[in-house]
């Protein structure tokens, strides 16, 4: 009996001693000193000032991406990582040109607006187009409205974000389709141009930009965002004159697709070479600022995590990648492409790890794997500081290696930002070296690197 | 026996049991809103911005203090707090002249520092002080050093931040004795005057005042702050002439004691009217900037965190006090006082929260009380989004509530804060409203609001 009662006890003190795990002394120091080592040294943030000022914009296609391929070469290369590569890949290319404009007159006073053609749009006619405006807040207004009301004016999309909400992701979410789907609604129903309130989290009137579509077999209007203030003014002189006749001119053209790259640098594993474990940001930017933010800091956050093993002289297990994906703003063929290549190459991933949120200050990872693995991770929790990573959230990974999770079923991570400034300066003239906070920029290199050297030591 | 093995399982089946607790959708909606309402309404965040422009500096005994106690009362009586009040405090007064100044030749050419007054320097003669220099790195080397080396000459304090640590207070801890101490280790030994470098997390040139000590019975002698990259040209300049004379010249006066004031907004308690939890920041600020951060944003984390409830209408159990603390940069006599009368009173506290840690983003709350009160806390972690408050630490509260906490035994907590910026603008001009951002600092006042709720619901 005095056994049976013991066989009884077991799996309650396993599981009430999930907590207490082993504390691995040997892995506290090492992650203590990526973190000093990020913050001392700043390597991270010396590559991003180089990435956002020598290089500066690099949308795909462009010539800043081009540079911004010899960059990435250059950089790991001068970094002594075991191997450089670059893997080919087809990329759209569009331009903006030079002519954006958008105004209208209220009496004899002619109100200028801030706009920016959404990254893909088309040019508006010689002299551009003027037209009445229709407001509305959804595309089932749009559809609601039909041809009748649409036909010939220019539709005008204006929800803006919650302002309640926490996390502004969910504000970005529920107002993106008006970028993303508003031209070709608009253009169902005959509309000769659409604009939208900018997708943005305060009440300035920087306009941001960012990706779009057009339908097969649709006529592609001109679409541009409207600073938020603009868009304001807008609608206030839709409700003093719903006759108010909107001006706009936008630029942009549309060329056949350019050869681009994915940049990838590795530093090889010394028990098991052929199982790899990618931690990557994506190499393009917008047109507008330097891509600081978004996508520059994950482009050294992952450079910088494969920098801080070599720090410490660390050998990993299995092989570490750095790759800086290209097209994720409007294409995400490099993630797509990277993805093709390990199937066909029957690669072994052990994981992916993403940073897309920022340089801003991290506070988790967002994990998309199994029940199991979740489990597992939490227990890596007691190696970071509590302000620095706090959680591991179900759910999350990064856009560039959602083809690779999704087709082979590598398990993903993505870094999760403190995101309440993201959303002022996302895709705008804004996004600038000058914004980011060297300590804050390499708080985020070190939880990649810890979180690299956790999933290397211990799998998952 | 069957009976036996059942009791034997009880306690382990408690313990395992503990994070499965009631989840109160009551209390998650009442904080969800608590977040909403801070995040639309920006209340707080338009009281700071009255603070810092119509009040502005506010350094203890001077008539920005006086303004910033009747802009307490006029601002919590147009708020319709059922009491508001004052508590009379003497306070130390004193005032910086106007001249600040300080250089040295390096040959020919004149090499002007920048320098600010440890906050209660006294002024240097007329014409200043020139001496040769002595660099220490700590209060033990000038002990070592001595009359022979000292005598005579200015002591430079030029210890930097550790920049390798995650969080910059303990920088801010090893690095502080150059402020507080060093003046009256200087003055052990015959030096006319003793400089250190500012007490910065980043190397640029703005200097940083705070808080230092004279000793009854030595001299008093001059002491200022360098900004980091005069104190580096200085070192350097050492380095090439140990011989190089300074020149300094500070200027300040003290004044005989002030009489000034807490002031105190009441919520009162529907159950428990005499029952009392205090949220607070301290409403002096240094006399450079505007004091937004430190601690404007405490001071409006908590009228906002009452503000919250009146949004609602929630009617709390025991009594909400939202104090404004005078006098802690310097003296710390407002918090002294508010024990003093909790205890003449006997007043009964449940608990006391301040915030003094910035409007940046929030991470946690510290927490000095019981560990069953420690424990107890834990569970309601899960009512707060993991991006605001991921923790409750052991150990913390703030300088104004110590006393309160040390004389009643009253738990107490600190609003803990994402910390990576602070010591860049702490104690300087850079302190101003344009540094703190809105949905960073309401974030601050829903958690206080959060927190509070919980207490004044399930207690401690």
């Amino acid at each position: 009996m005095k056994n049976l009662i013991i066989l009884l006890f077991i799996p309650f003190l396993f599981s009430c001693n999930r907590k207490q795990d082993v504390f691995d002394s040997e892995t506290a120091e090492i992650i203590n000193n990526f973190y000093g080592d990020a913050l001392e040294y700043k390597e991270s943030y010396n590559l991003l000032r180089s990435l956002s000022k020598d290089v500066g914009q690099r949308l795909s296609g462009s010539e800043g991406a081009k540079k911004a391929v010899v960059w990435s070469v250059q950089t790991m290369e001068s970094l002594a990582f075991d191997t450089v590569y670059i893997q080919e890949v087809m990329v759209p290319h569009w331009e903006r040109g030079e002519e954006e404009s958008c105004f209208f007159y209220a009496g004899n006073e002619k109100i200028n607006l801030r706009v920016l053609g959404a990254g893909g749009t088309v040019s508006t006619p010689p002299g551009g187009v003027t037209a009445e405006v229709v407001e509305v807040f959804s595309l089932d207004e749009v559809d609601e409205l039909g041809e009748e009301k649409i036909k010939g004016k220019i539709v005008f999309y204006n929800k803006g974000f919650n302002p309640r909400y926490i996390n502004q992701g969910s504000s970005y979410g529920q107002t993106g389709f008006q970028r993303r789907s508003g031209a070709v609604k608009a253009a169902e129903y005959g509309a000769v141009a659409s604009v939208f309130r900018s997708l943005s989290s305060i009440e300035d009137d920087v306009p941001h930009t960012g990706g779009m579509s057009y339908k097969r077999g649709l006529d592609s209007i001109p679409h541009g965002a409207l600073g938020v203030v603009s868009a304001i003014k807008l609608s206030e002189a839709l409700k003093r004159n719903p006759q108010t006749k909107l001006s706009l001119t936008l630029s942009g053209k549309w060329y056949p697709d350019a050869l681009s790259h994915n940049v990838v640098g590795e530093i090889r594993g010394v028990k098991n070479p052929e199982k790899i474990i990618t931690v990557g940001g994506h190499l393009d930017s917008w047109d507008v600022g330097e891509g600081a933010h978004d996508d520059g800091a994950g482009c050294v956050h992952s450079i910088g995590a494969l920098r801080l093993f070599q720090k410490q002289n660390i050998k990993p297990n299995n092989t570490l990648r750095a790759v800086m994906f290209m097209n994720e703003e409007n294409g995400l063929r490099g993630g797509g492409k990277y993805a093709d290549i390990a199937l066909e190459e029957k690669e072994e991933h052990i994981a992916a790890i993403e940073s897309d949120a920022s340089g801003y200050v991290p506070r988790g990872f967002g994990f998309s794997g199994s029940d199991e693995q979740h489990q597992k991770i939490q227990e890596w929790l007691k190696y970071f500081d509590k302000n620095t990573i706090s959680y591991f959230s179900k759910g999350g990974g990064g856009a560039d290696i959602g083809p690779l999770h999704r087709k082979t079923g590598t398990p993903m991570f993505g870094l999760s930002i403190d995101g309440q400034k993201y959303f002022e300066m996302h895709h705008t003239e804004k996004d600038v070296f000058e914004l980011v906070n060297a300590r804050e920029l390499e708080l985020g290199t070190a939880s990649m690197a810890s979180l690299v050297y956790l999933i290397d030591k211990y799998g998952l």
